[in-house]
């Protein structure tokens, strides 16, 4: 029974892990995706790359005919990646694939060696006692699994947000952890560490999940472990980023703007197709597809954000700039290319005919509507929160996104072309519906 | 349509994908796969690990249980990996995922730089002028698919045996390919290439399949295309590698031996649990399994061969030491740990009735009887070439195969412990029938 499960699932592996970067597609989602990770590529938040991409931008939503296309400038602490190796030493000797991770420290000449210690997840670290990893390495592992909700990244996310700087606080030297991710393959995902203020980083990587199934096996040996760290990447202040906004012009310039975002910036470690050219692309075509049937009554505002990787300083730089500007609603695409599945309103209960016409053109896709715990997204989360927006998400079916996400494997082939679509068809739905629509939209308390 | 097709393909997926080496499974053929993947890990052709590998061999092999554990020693030209990076210049800058190939020559201090010219296939190489590629850089694509038997290897690999020489005789000053593989990560596949006699090794690398997609796009818009090669590993001469040769003596030591192989070595870039630790654990426990209900009658002798990835020496160095020692038959395991769907011989006419009753034990188990075009296997091929010995192939499931051979993905957790027991039981079961029949065996003409 087992043997036959696994046949028939593998065949099914052999059709969804093919390339679908060949099947021409040609529509503005596509193209947008397929040319900004192919023209620019990889573009981190303070780079020379970021910098081209926003370029780029201009150039292409000026093409596509939007207007008041401009960059908004601004500076941010970037995290400039260098040599990085990982050596397990003892007990027995194996290269292990790791990556920094953002705001890590740079380890020192010839590297950092010393004594790995296993903790099975960031509580057993928390548990351990103060100055127990003093002049040691702690190795974190976790038991994140595939979700379509994506709700996993929350709690396992934490391993690697907080747990350098838990793993600091008790000494450490140096901290690895199991990549925040869900793919086994020899490619390590990287992300932002949050330390604590004041807190002086220390070296900090993310390990591949075969090398973090490794580790474990030995540790459940109980013989000592050893590793040797080189992880040159660090901080930067001081780097140019910066936002690129753009507007569908409506019929009735009075009225306050639908705020769209995604962002531009992506890590470097790949060409950033799912996180988040693919968003990119999905809210640009689905702002132009909801004027086919005619310019739309209010302004619709494209914001492709810069920075968002390493600590959503362009939403917060679009908070401050448009703090006093009035928004009618905000959404946001950032959260792969799979099909939307769900619908999350966060809507007053004056607005509750608007919701249920939105659910009924959704639902005719296959949309349901969720527990309406929408946030609305990462980039436009200053600005919500200031000026308390209502917001709907379409929530993406994130089964997949974390075997991608952060890591080198983030590329154009993984974009299925028919569920980009699908995207953009369901934004348009919603786009058409909330640009048209006069009366005021207030947020659930 | 698609898209809910697409969405059950994912869910699929993420069940294949998922780590099989927590599960505990304890068995003889798991036990060694762990282990020699664990304690040893990589153990390229003619390197130190691959020494401590055949230590560890005999210690195995010993507590198994088995006798004459020998290692008999031979030297090899090997290939020592060093470091190695590509990056795309022209007309877009993109850093690639690359790995040399097997006797590649080296790069000279700074790197190759030149224009980087895109053929679709190596019959599009062969085709190019000869000396037009003088200074330049050649590119070789192809399309290889997943398949079932593995057959899309022979055709498809030949970009790889045979481009880098066809792209030198031509005046290119290196080679690049897509790699010889299915899976879309950013690990690129190595493996040897055949120069042809007297040619000077030119660089020769793989690049992965997302980067090999990238190329083949930005090929597609006619821009010229520039490249930049870092690729220090080169050929090392009369490094020491041995076979290890272990045997559970039969009832009637004047019978020749049932001969049967695996092999030791892994490229340098994973652990080689697939390619081939994994096809010593399913002989070794199948050798055992089949004396469960008494000794047999033949002596069966198992071959652990060494250096296999970089030209079958160990098979070559077997059959030299071995040419005039009569053997029943051979068999080997060398294509990864997934199910044996079909079973193929090569019997003479007069042991039909043997194959008869081999073919009906197997079918209990849903492997069915292929088109008899078995050939034994690399490690196996010099000494049945040169004796003329029947064989029998149970060709295992090749589907996801090259998602993993020679690559940084050949790790325990891609093996499902079910499958591979279900290799050692069709093993066993074989094992037990031919190493109990008293009648000689011999090959189809």
């Amino acid at each position: 029974m087992r043997t036959l499960f696994c046949a028939a699932a593998l065949s099914a592996l052999a059709l969804t892990t093919a390339s679908f970067a060949e099947m021409p597609s040609g529509g503005t989602a596509w193209n947008i995706t397929a040319d900004l990770t192919t023209e620019i590529g990889a573009r981190p938040a303070g780079s020379a790359q970021e910098a081209k991409a926003r370029d780029w931008a201009v150039a292409r939503l000026t093409a596509l005919g939007f207007q008041k296309v401009r960059i908004e400038p601004f500076t941010v602490t970037g995290f400039v990646r260098g040599a990085e190796t990982a050596e397990l030493t003892a007990p027995y000797q194996h290269r292990l694939h790791i990556t920094a991770l953002g705001y890590s420290g740079p380890t020192s000449k010839g590297g950092l060696s010393g004594e790995l210690v296993y903790f099975p997840s960031l509580e057993a670290l928390r548990a351990a006692p103060e100055g127990s990893l003093r002049g040691k390495i702690a190795f974190i592992d976790h038991a994140m699994t595939r979700t379509q909700d994506g709700s996993a990244y929350g709690p396992y996310g934490n391993a690697r947000r907080q747990g350098p700087g838990v793993a600091a606080g008790k000494g450490a030297a140096g901290v690895v952890i199991r990549s925040i991710g869900t793919a086994h393959q020899r490619n390590p995902h990287t992300g932002a560490i949050s330390w604590p203020d004041g807190m002086k980083p220390i070296p900090a990587g993310a390990v591949s999940l075969p090398d973090a199934d490794l580790i474990a096996r030995i540790a459940r040996t109980d013989k000592p472990m050893s590793i040797n760290l080189v992880l040159e990447g660090k901080a930067q202040p001081d780097m140019p980023s910066g936002n690129v906004i753009a507007e569908l012009p409506g019929r009735d310039p009075s009225l306050p703007p639908v705020l769209i975002a995604c962002h531009l910036d992506s890590w470097d470690l790949a060409t950033g197709a799912f996180d988040d050219a693919a968003g990119c692309g999905v809210i640009t075509a689905a702002a132009l597809r909801a004027q086919e049937k005619g310019q739309a009554l209010r302004t619709i505002r494209v914001l492709w954000a810069g920075s968002e990787e390493i600590g959503v300083f362009g939403g917060a730089a679009y908070a401050k700039a448009h703090r006093d500007e009035p928004h009618a609603l905000a959404m946001e695409s950032d959260f792969g290319a799979d099909r939307v599945w769900r619908v999350q309103f966060r809507f007053a209960a004056a607005n509750k005919p608007l919701q249920d016409r939105i659910a009924a053109a959704l639902a005719q896709m296959g949309i349901a509507v969720g527990p309406n715990r929408a946030n609305g997204g990462a980039d436009v989360g200053a600005i919500t929160a200031f000026q308390k927006l209502a917001v709907i998400d379409l929530d993406q079916d994130g089964t997949r996104y974390f075997d991608l996400h952060h890591t080198p494997d983030d590329t154009l082939d993984k974009i299925d072309p028919s569920q980009l679509e699908q995207n953009v068809a369901a934004w348009a739905i919603v786009l058409e519906i909330i640009a048209n629509e006069a009366e005021a939209i207030l947020p659930a308390d």
